[in-house]
């Protein structure tokens, strides 16, 4: 029997340290004052500011099968956007600001450029967000990945004072509902999607050439529009959390699951669809794959990436604020439903 | 072509509101009062305790293919165990208590009674170091994963106050290395023991039956003796955190990579390595895979989990109370190599 080591095994301690240096250029350039320490630590340090009452808020997320869209077009420097975009947004729903952001990095085979390109992605959002990447975890599993596929999560923590964490209690009938254009699929939906357009079946060659197809509506390829990165509402709205009286991110589940999330008992959504645009790969989605539209309300953002509840003064103040934002319904009693989508929908 | 929807693109969500239902009793059980909100909102929230400057330690990590071991075996409720202990290691050795840990956990196919075993491991682990479980993901990739196999990663916070840091500085030569004993490989260099024992070629059924080998040497199978959970040092240590100039965790890297991280320049460790026992599993592993002597200090704890240093005063109180603590060596000043092994080891 021939000698056992390391490297053998399929782990490639060299290729980490390489992918150690690529990417500490792109983790620094996240870093604010609070940071005390430096990669190669056993743990990222943070020292909080000043806080009366400070309720840490975390959450941890991944970015679904989108990666595989990333990875037949050998674009890696979105997905990290999506990843902390995605987590700043669900935070921020609890009033929080980002503090920090860490990863996980799982391949069968490390290979430090792509790593670099999703740390990129990571430290490009992060910085817009004002969050330091303060750490991460880079794995090589040999025999759970298969060569060229990796898996991509991320958490992040921010912090909010206690009497001003958005809880939506003092939401009431006749409050509007103020909705965010998303800016795609966002991070939702991709095992679907990736079924629809067939990109989980045939060769490498048939995928890519599928992503290839420039459907008219779209106005760019199908590849092109479904790496997209998720848009963060956070620079937006960060100043005008005084406004608000809750904020819902449409991830899984769309407007029908996450928007009952932060209604009071009693309250329902009525959205009124004709409000604003669905953007057309919504409609390409539906039609290729004969889709019912209660499963592309049930999964999809369908063109709202954040709703906001707000009083009519407020939701004015805010339509004049945010270039993109728009009255998309209104607070209404509850009868059955949670969330009524009038026109061209079924909810 | 007939519908597409989204349980017919591999992800049922009924699975998934299922485990929520599993897990619930399992994270619940790990609350503290400081826990603010629950299972189902799009944050974790966790009210911090008054400190005067607190820094918050947090880490990412993953549990490696141990994973694959468990899996081959069917047992799924000590993962979570070395996950957890691995991540309050990490952020002990800066002095920090844990407040809050979130999971990731991702699989071809989600199985939720197989997940229930798993946060039932984090739990369990979580409530003995008095750290909430306070979210999580839960993604189910079909085409990422393949069936049956899955990913898990973790995330802690932890806090210190800023004058508390352990950070090294004050270490000097003839201060004392006192070792905790591992309680077995921990969650690192699985990838080189399962070639070393062909866990990684084969049929199921061959792989299963190398797993219930019982070498003598080990009093238990292959298989007990690999899944064995990462040992926990924190209920150990932390009322002792006064006596202490530094603390190593020895993962990846093993004493030689994982020790000169917590050592001022200038200074190196001298391990006595018959100072303890280098437990018999290692010894198996270097014979069966002919593993270079140097490759096993590289990359296994060869049987101390823990590198704790501090005077010779403090060393002497600590044996006293840890009863499982030894005396390993001894700091001294760096000529060469920052970590000298003396008797039986290569450095």
């Amino acid at each position: 029997m021939s000698e056992t080591t390391y490297k053998g095994s399929g782990v490639d301690i060299d290729a980490g340290n390489r992918a150690v240096a690529l990417i500490r250029g792109h983790v620094r350039s996240t870093y604010r004052p609070e940071v005390l320490a430096d990669i190669g630590l056993f743990g990222g340090l943070f020292a909080l500011g000043r806080y009366r009452a400070p309720v840490l808020v975390s959450s941890a997320d991944g970015v679904g099968t989108k990666l595989k869209v990333a990875a037949l077009l050998g674009k890696y420097d979105t997905i990290g956007v999506d990843l902390v975009n995605h987590c700043v947004n669900d935070i921020f729903t609890t009033g929080a600001a980002p503090l920090f952001f860490l990863d996980y990095y799982a391949a069968g085979k490390l290979v430090p450029e792509q790593l670099e390109q999703v740390v990129k992605g990571l430290a490009e959002a992060c910085r817009a967000a004002g969050c330091a990447l303060i750490g991460g975890e880079t794995a090589e599993m040999p025999d759970v990945y298969a060569p060229g596929d990796f898996d991509l999560a991320g958490f992040i923590v921010g912090v909010a004072e206690r009497d001003a964490l958005l809880d939506g209690r003092r939401i009431a009938a006749g409050d509007l509902l103020v909705g965010l254009p998303s800016s795609g699929l966002h991070t939702n939906g991709y095992s679907l999607v990736r079924r629809v357009f067939g990109l989980s079946e045939g060769s490498e060659a048939e995928r890519r050439r599928r992503l290839a197809e420039r459907p008219p509506e779209l106005g760019r390829t199908l590849g092109e529009e479904l790496l997209v990165p998720h848009r963060c509402y956070y620079p937006d709205l960060k100043d005008r959390l005084g406004r608000l009286k809750a904020l819902a991110h449409i991830t899984g589940g769309g407007l029908l699951e996450n928007v009952p999330r932060v209604l009071p008992q009693g309250l329902a959504a009525r959205f009124d669809t004709a409000s604003w645009q669905v953007p057309p790969v919504f409609d390409l989605i539906r039609q290729r794959g004969r889709v019912p539209v209660g499963d592309m309300w049930r999964t999809f953002n369908m063109g709202l990436g954040m709703v906001v509840v707000c009083a009519p003064v407020d939701a004015r103040a805010l339509l004049a604020e945010v270039a993109d934002a728009r009255v998309v319904g209104e607070v209404v009693p509850a009868t059955e439903a949670r969330v009524i989508l009038n026109q061209g929908g079924a909810a």
